[in-house]
């Protein structure tokens, strides 16, 4: 058995060192990185995948908790997606979207059968960013009305329109190419933007500040209010109950669409299809990608509500890409919904939430004093670390880089050393590993993290 | 042999009504298709493609001049092709952009060394129009200036910022999402918009032109200057001679950057790696898509100056996407290479389009009194269909649709009937054949577009 196959089919060894340069300085040499300075970065060449490890040229095993970019839902490698792309590369790989495909329409149908009631079709676009972009379009173009409302502590994606809906730092250096996009605070109990002291309060005064900005934004000029159903990379806020209702009592009341971006949390990250579905709200417009089929082929798309799809049956929607709906990419998420079914992946997501996440963490927040809060729902967790428990103060300052940011990096740095890659955003570890891994990885990520914390307990006020 | 393979993996024979409805069905009920009135349309179902040929469920065979969206450039089920993509499939399908990968360097580097003197990296997007966003990214941030000027009858792809840079009617419908853009004409000499009389006079006052514009929008506030280097959709239309070198001039004196739009036109079609090879002169960003990989996976990307790339060295670069530099989508590209250098792809289209196309579209040229002109180059024409050659009036006016459209969808419609899928814009019949057609193909279909085209004689004033 070899380790790994390089580009031209050898099979090959870890440890071969003039094959780790060749990467390495091809990477340095010719790729320009998203979200970088790039003389500041040295990407680890990573060698082979394997469920929820994956390993690099020397061959250190990582186990992954982030599931890459929180997509990889299925896991490196998976022989059921592998053998549904092959398969698909050797029937018809692609067609364009005006002429109509066998995968293309099974996958559209699967996804209308497993969402929301009133679902009508989907359109199918590359990745989240487009997703986003399109599902505005959508909006806009049917309702009449142009503005976007979007939350704080938010990430829609870094095209044009998606990064000025983005509510945090990622869309600071950027220019303001959409000006119709305005953003109010959610829920985040832990760190209230409305004074509040329950979830119940938090809830409630949300709702009510969403209803003021709504009045003062003028309801007859907002298109649609759009949410992370719930948040991802900003922190793991599972909307507190009665939020997500309330959100749709209000803008049905306005006549405003609700769009929910389900492109981090859709296909089983919490246990459900679509996140929503376990918060009893019906969306207009749902954004998805990633899971749709563990970013195998890049994928994303719009589910639209009858109402909206209606907008468009006599009058040309006007937008579309050149792979809209793609064969390949759409044969890999038929697959992922045989292999969802087949392996019973909702049911041990929810399992393995509830039964090892949910007390571990408990326990871990119990021992370590740099744990603010744990959160979470399925296999989506975020640890907060702050300095302080009593004051909150976060670990590291709120967007912090450099020196500011030490403390938070020497814990990621003792995940790492301890060969667990963590999902670190801001001054949170947050945990999305790949819904296939094995309980016992599970736990033994789990136990690197309690361990790693230890550097974090060393920076807490009077440690 | 069977005539195609069903999702499922079952061998099947043309001639399935049963197969075909489900398809047409899933398709009606649940895709929602781009550009499109959704209760208007009847997506033709297809069950096979090879080379340059597809075929329906009943087995008609189609020739294909239109590559699909001029993106298939290696053709339909190109074997190297699908063995990259059958071989990354099994050794790493996807990993984050964060991480350094064999497939994304190695094709990186070979889009850099065959690129422009300069060149210094590639970033990577899932398509064509997010690589115009970033290109717009790169070039507004590394500026510090926000303006883009973009031309008239130009398609730059329909996300916000590409939708508005974007010079047809594809853009009339959308929100102005971008601000700051600002069209400007480029030379077309068959209508010209400079009153020239003869393509040096057309290259002089077209230069002339963007001269003022740029004095009166003024330099100071141009981030940059895009042309799609050979103009794609909207025409066919080959740059006359100078006219690229001389925005090059008129730029580099302004500070400008140049962004050279190749979505269409990059990879071979014109019998370059990249079209700009042809004219003479050195972009500073250069957006590909389409043709890097045939489309086989999504991807699209950025080649970026060494001047450009210097700007995000030290401070990062405020943008990404998860699928950035797809390994599955790179093997496909490093593929590309190999199958172009192996089938000596650039030296048969500069063959075929100037022995075998040229010389044919002349004689349909002369024979035909609805062709006003025909233009173009390598494996890239067009026939510009007029009512009269003396007033050049069109065949159908500017953006038909419905009954004014009538005359061109019948010349269409026969070329169908006769198995040929043309790529129809406008008033013109345009040509577009993978790469690898052969020669015989490329003949037969082009003896159809000749009989199809005595449907638009008999439109012609006094026919
Ligand atoms: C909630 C959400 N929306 C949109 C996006 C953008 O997706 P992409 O990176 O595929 O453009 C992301 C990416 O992380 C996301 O988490
Ligand atoms: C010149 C040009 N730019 C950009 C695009 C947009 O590419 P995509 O459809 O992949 O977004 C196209 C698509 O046809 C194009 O021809």
């Amino acid at each position: 058995m070899s380790d790994y196959t390089d580009l031209n089919g050898t099979p090959r060894s870890f440890g071969d060192a003039e094959a780790q340069r060749e990467v390495r300085e091809n990477d340095r040499g010719y790729v320009f990185h998203s979200w970088s300075a790039q003389g500041k970065i040295d990407p680890l060449p990573v060698a082979r995948g394997e469920g929820a490890k994956f390993w690099d040229y020397d061959g250190t095993e990582y186990l992954d908790f982030s599931s890459q970019l929180v997509n990889l839902n299925l896991g490196h490698q998976h022989p059921g997606l592998v053998k549904a792309i092959q398969d698909q590369a050797g029937r018809l790989t692609t067609i364009q979207p005006a002429l109509a495909n066998d995968a293309r329409g099974e996958l559209a149908k699967r996804i209308v059968e497993h969402s929301f009631e009133g679902a009508r079709s989907v359109f199918f676009t590359n990745g989240g960013a487009e997703a986003i972009e399109y599902a505005v379009r959508l909006a806009r173009q049917s309702s009449g009305k142009r503005k976007i409302l979007s939350r704080y502590r938010s990430y829609h994606g870094s095209t044009g329109t998606a990064i000025t809906m983005t509510g945090e730092p990622r869309r600071w250096a950027n220019d303001v190419i959409d000006g119709e996009v305005v953003h109010f605070f959610g829920p985040y109990a832990y760190r209230s933007a409305f004074w509040a002291e329950t979830p119940e309060q938090e809830t409630e005064r949300a709702l009510a500040h969403l209803e003021q900005q709504i009045q003062l934004e003028g309801p007859g000029t907002i298109a649609a209010v759009v949410l992370e159903t719930v948040t991802g990379t900003n922190g793991v806020l599972v909307p507190p109950p009665g939020y997500l209702p309330g959100v749709r009592e209000i803008t049905e009341r306005h006549g405003i669409l609700l769009i929910l971006d389900e492109v981090m949390v859709g296909f089983g990250r919490t246990g459900e299809w679509f996140a929503y579905q376990g918060f009893d709200v019906r969306p207009d417009l749902v954004t998805f990608a990633k899971g749709v089929n563990s970013g195998y082929v890049p994928l994303g798309g719009v589910v639209i509500s009858e109402a909206v799809h209606e907008a468009f049956v006599e009058r040309p929607f006007p937008g579309g890409l050149t792979y809209s709906g793609h064969p390949l990419a759409c044969a890999a998420g038929v697959a992922t919904f045989d292999i969802f079914e087949r392996e019973g992946i909702l049911e041990r997501v929810r399992d393995l939430g509830s039964r090892v996440i949910e007390p571990r963490l408990r326990e871990i927040f119990e021992k370590h004093p740099s744990v603010g809060e744990y959160r979470g729902t399925g296999l989506f967790w975020a640890l907060e670390l702050v300095r302080d428990r009593a004051t909150r103060e976060p670990l590291v300052p709120f967007n912090a880089s450099g020196d500011a940011a030490a403390p938070f990096n020497a814990v990621v740095a003792a995940c790492k050393e301890a060969g667990l890659w963590p999902f670190a955003a801001g001054n949170r570890l947050q945990i999305a590993p790949p819904l296939v891994i094995s309980e016992e990885d599970l736990v033994r990520g789990l136990d690197i993290i309690d361990e790693a914390l230890k550097v974090a307990d060393s920076y807490v006020v009077g440690a």
